[in-house]
């Protein structure tokens, strides 16, 4: 059977991204079609009824919702070419939690810091901060996160990479993670990730117009 | 290699309970060690040194940390013993989407339940309704969540029937469940199960202590 394979996706989105990611790396062709946060369409509507967020992926029809989710699925399925989560349980374990960490601890203090007025942002500064920090801890001298192949954790992370911009224009500060920069560069070197991101600009744009139209600036 | 496995954990936590049913489903030998959240021990604080939350799993000297990764990692190191997550990719998905479900929604409404003054329940009070409402609706008429069997889905939830009878008292209100109730005695019929939960009342007492302790009756 031919596979049918739809992403419902916001361009801009961190959590789309890393399922534009794990596809590309798999060489899976599906159609693309951009939502709305604030006109989502019957479709998305339908299939993804619990949370109604703007990341689904319809495979022969059925829905797989929540982005880590769908890329263990994408790399469960498509099992035979460029595993993404590695091959021992506490590697895998390990790539887990610090994926779930991105989603907790990064992106609460990414998102705290661009919906914030300039006059409430310290903390989330200082937190994004000390949260790169652990990140690069992790990463330490390897060329990947997990070892020298770009896999899940990669996948999971390297979206993030493309908000640093914003998050340093925005918050009128300086990341300091020289470690994180040199792996996003090798990261971006690879065709799936080049292809799959949206650039910082469009990510900067895209907050700037959350923070004009919710009187942030 | 004998295997040394520590779970350093809580009685009453929702989490633990998850990882005991885990280990028992997988004949798993292990040390106990009861933790306490207002006095962590130096061997939680150096294995969990990210989030420092009660619950790790020490596995020949290597930690794991967060219930469902724990629980996922015990289905993949112990796999030739009574496999847990689903075979097929959709199927796992479906899982790990619901156990995720149970996490952000279910935890989140029963906390603000049972941590909130009687006058300020009513949100809660709904919101759990409707969550264990959606979850019955998953469950539909098989003797499990994904099927015939007792899987990761099943141990994701049945520690929260341990709350029901917390919820209704502390909330003086009815849930209305059928569905579900029926199901967690089919559960707390195997020996992995009732041998893991913490009971009814151990929760409720630990909830009373809590709400006495913040001022909240």
């Amino acid at each position: 059977m031919a596979e049918e394979v739809v992403l419902l996706d916001i361009h801009a989105s961190m959590f789309g991204m890393r399922v534009r990611i794990a596809l590309a790396e798999k060489g899976v062709k599906y159609v693309y079609k951009e939502e709305s946060i604030g006109n989502k369409s019957p479709l998305l509507l339908k299939n993804n009824p619990i949370h109604k967020q703007t990341l689904v992926l319809i495979h022969n029809g059925k829905p797989i919702c929540e982005s880590l989710n769908i890329v263990e699925y994408i790399d469960e399925f498509w099992k035979d070419k460029a595993p993404l989560l590695p091959s021992h349980p506490y590697h895998r374990a390990q790539a887990r939690f610090w994926a779930d960490f991105i989603d907790k601890k990064v992106q609460e203090a990414g998102s705290e810091l661009w919906a914030s007025k300039v006059d409430q942002q310290e903390k989330a500064r200082k937190e994004l901060k000390e949260r790169l920090k652990q990140l690069e801890e992790v990463l330490g001298d390897k060329p990947y996160f997990g070892g020298d192949s770009f896999g899940f954790l990669n996948v999971a992370l390297i979206p993030f990479h493309q908000c640093f911009y914003a998050y340093e224009t925005v918050g009128r500060f300086k990341l300091d993670c020289p470690k994180l920069i040199a792996w996003a560069k090798r990261c971006l070197q690879r065709e799936s990730v080049s292809t799959s991101l949206a650039s910082e600009k469009d990510i900067y744009e895209f907050i700037l117009d959350y923070r004009k139209t919710h009187g942030l600036d």
